[in-house]
């Protein structure tokens, strides 16, 4: 089964807004073993959006639509639907009732305009919004489908999780099976060289590889008739990667890096503290992005100035004096101090030069240190980072502080890897 | 001028990658007054590429492409653009010489691969890639232009800048102007509803509404022969909208609410400190992406266990124990500690419940409590937030805490507005 999918939205075009939705899809699409051929955006005029959606169809057998679902006056897309699909519009009295309901918890009244979003068309499969009040729907005509769902995220996501996938998981039927591996310290570029023989000569599984801002994926997929036949060979394949690029690899379930670094202290019950001076607690967000976290993340300081290092991590100022902020002995002061301060088993720091300026040419933009200090090990490691931008710098600098800790907690030198 | 923005990547098409090339190059486009009609993405695929540059330049007579233009095997833009154009591939020797310098600066070994990206169209005007390998390019035939950069976003931006816009910019007059204001505390359709006989009535200037994460924004723009004209017409829609939703204003220059926070501290040269809780590091985080703010941001605390709010900021554990760390009271004594330990003018904290779990029928999962004292001020905002996710509940957290200190510095009391 193949698959378009359609944004409508003035916004999108303007750049407003970035289109995360598309990729929520084509993911969910992936998963169910739906192939992604094109991802249209259009914006609030009715003959676009007919000829796309018509063009849409000419290729694939399955749209899905987000947005243009709402009550302003600009949301069209269920009224194209109609036409391509040869419908209309009727009132959809669960709508209206879950339409009152939602505007009376919130207390609001109602206004006209939201009424129009009980329309739906008549030969619908209508899908309530338990995030929002536009509902979306499915249309089917002549062995082709049409789903569309509202705009906003968090609608999308709910709306699809609950009714759009087990609607499509009744439509088709997959076989597919794939694994997402990701991988910290090698390009690319790279990867594919180390992996040439085996992406030349793919047939199946299949190999594809993907840079993200300072990290790389590669995913292994098979198509089989049978679904644990497809399972076994992405399995195969996954330890032949793993022999040539092991050293880089920190995932094959495609967990980020700082997943699987809060799972494994997690799961070990390790207690921790950050002190952070140039990533300026980018690490410690990151951290406690993670659900339950608090069970063993006890505080995070960010030390941007040398007195916050003097004062709440005991760095001796001659330290900073003699080697400056930006420099081994810091950052190894910084992860003592913090250890000294709160017994945590595992204190880790980060100082270095995230730019734009501040740099010198003995200390250029992009230099920084990562001190870690983990039961009775003590290291310190000196990177220099491409100075790409602040925005990268920082990024960058948090993944090596990830990467540090999730090598020492698999009992690996950080330093010679 | 009518635009397609066309990106190529059979890694958008799996949702491995979210698309902001095409939001970047629809913003910069709308500057230059080009109208975006199209966003298409589309696959490593010659045969889908084909038909969609060709049925993009059945509407529109500009296309830009990102993507595609890479060293591996599947990287095909260049081939399909030079079909469509009738032209043909020549190798260009400062490519060559710029690839084998790029290389020699990183100290690696120039793989086989590497030399495709050498080859450009014969009679296009090359684009110098000063970020990574692969050169963009313009092509012109019949009147209509097609544009092609890199995937990569960091590669793109610093090519579009530099080389792509001054190329638009010959190729098209402009005559627009627009300005983005952006709001927090209302809703987009209650910001619709404030405005709407300036959004039903308008024709010039034009007024467009967009929901971000908790915020929105307003576009007023217009399009009139004489560019002061456009501007006099946009400020006087600025003063009127102002009249109607100013409490919710916070900028009429498109700058998002921790820049304006931060340009107003570095222009007061105001100290400031933080405390956090629930937001686990971001509101510090946030901060810390502005270049500069070390001038002005003293160190943040990421107190997530009640042990560091009592050693670090000096909260009475009878205060937790009495009225739970989520409180008034625990919050405004976080923002005193940090005032006695730091002495900067401005301390701030927060404390609240981020979910999924912790919430209690007293305490549910999105309350949450800022803290600031500034100068002789004192305050606490109780808020509840809608609760959406962890991930949204953090961010809004944030934006209160933002918008308090805003408030604060305007002269105005954030619990009354």
């Amino acid at each position: 089964m193949r698959a378009t999918i359609l944004s409508v939205g003035t916004e999108l075009l303007f750049g407003q807004i970035v289109n995360t939705n598309a990729a929520y899809l084509s993911q969910q699409l992936n998963l169910l073993g739906i192939d992604v051929l094109y991802h249209y955006t259009v914006g609030d005029n009715p003959e676009r959006l007919r000829t796309l959606v018509t063009h849409a169809f000419h290729d694939c057998d399955l749209i899905l639509t987000t947005g243009g679902l709402g009550p302003t006056q600009d949301d069209l897309t269920k009224e194209i639907v109609c036409q391509v699909m040869d419908d209309r519009l009727i009132r959809h009295e669960p709508t209206l009732e879950h339409l009152e309901a939602y505007f009376y918890r919130l207390g609001r009244t109602m206004t006209e305009n939201n009424r129009k979003q009980a329309l739906v068309p008549s030969r619908a499969t209508v899908f309530r919004n338990d995030a929002g009040t536009a509902p979306g729907f499915a249309l089917e005509r002549e062995g082709k489908a049409i789903l569309c769902f509202p705009g906003p995220p968090r609608e999308l996501h709910r709306m699809f999780e609950a009714q759009g996938k087990p609607y499509l998981e009744k439509l088709t039927e997959h076989s597919i099976y794939y694994r997402m591996l990701r991988l910290f310290g090698i390009g690319e570029s790279q990867l594919e060289t180390d992996l040439l023989d085996l992406i030349d000569g793919q047939t199946d599984p299949t190999y594809a590889t993907y840079a993200k801002e300072g990290e790389c994926s590669l995913r292994i997929a098979s198509k089989r008739g049978d679904r644990a036949e497809a399972k076994a060979a992405v399995e195969a394949a996954i330890e032949v990667v793993r022999s040539r690029v092991g050293r880089f690899l920190y995932s094959t379930e495609d967990e980020e890096l700082h997943q699987v670094v809060a799972r494994k202290l997690l799961e070990r019950g390790i207690r921790f503290a950050s002190a952070e001076s140039c990533t300026g607690g980018l690490f410690a967000q990151t951290m406690t992005e993670v659900p339950g976290i608090s069970a063993v993340f006890d505080r995070g300081y960010v030390t941007y100035s040398d007195r916050a290092k003097i004062e709440d991590l005991g760095v001796d100022p001659a330290t900073i004096e003699r080697y400056g902020a930006v420099s081994r002995e810091t950052a190894l002061a910084m992860a003592d101090g913090l250890r000294a301060r709160t017994g945590c088993p595992l204190c880790v720091a980060v100082t270095g030069v995230a730019g734009p300026d501040g740099g010198s040419e003995e200390k250029p933009v992009g230099l920084v240190y990562i001190s870690a200090v983990l039961g009775e090990t003590r290291i310190c490691r000196e990177e220099k980072i491409r100075n790409v931008s602040r925005a990268w710098n920082r990024n960058y600098a948090k993944l090596l502080l990830l990467d540090t800790i999730n090598r020492l907690l698999d009992g690996s030198d950080p330093r010679n890897d």
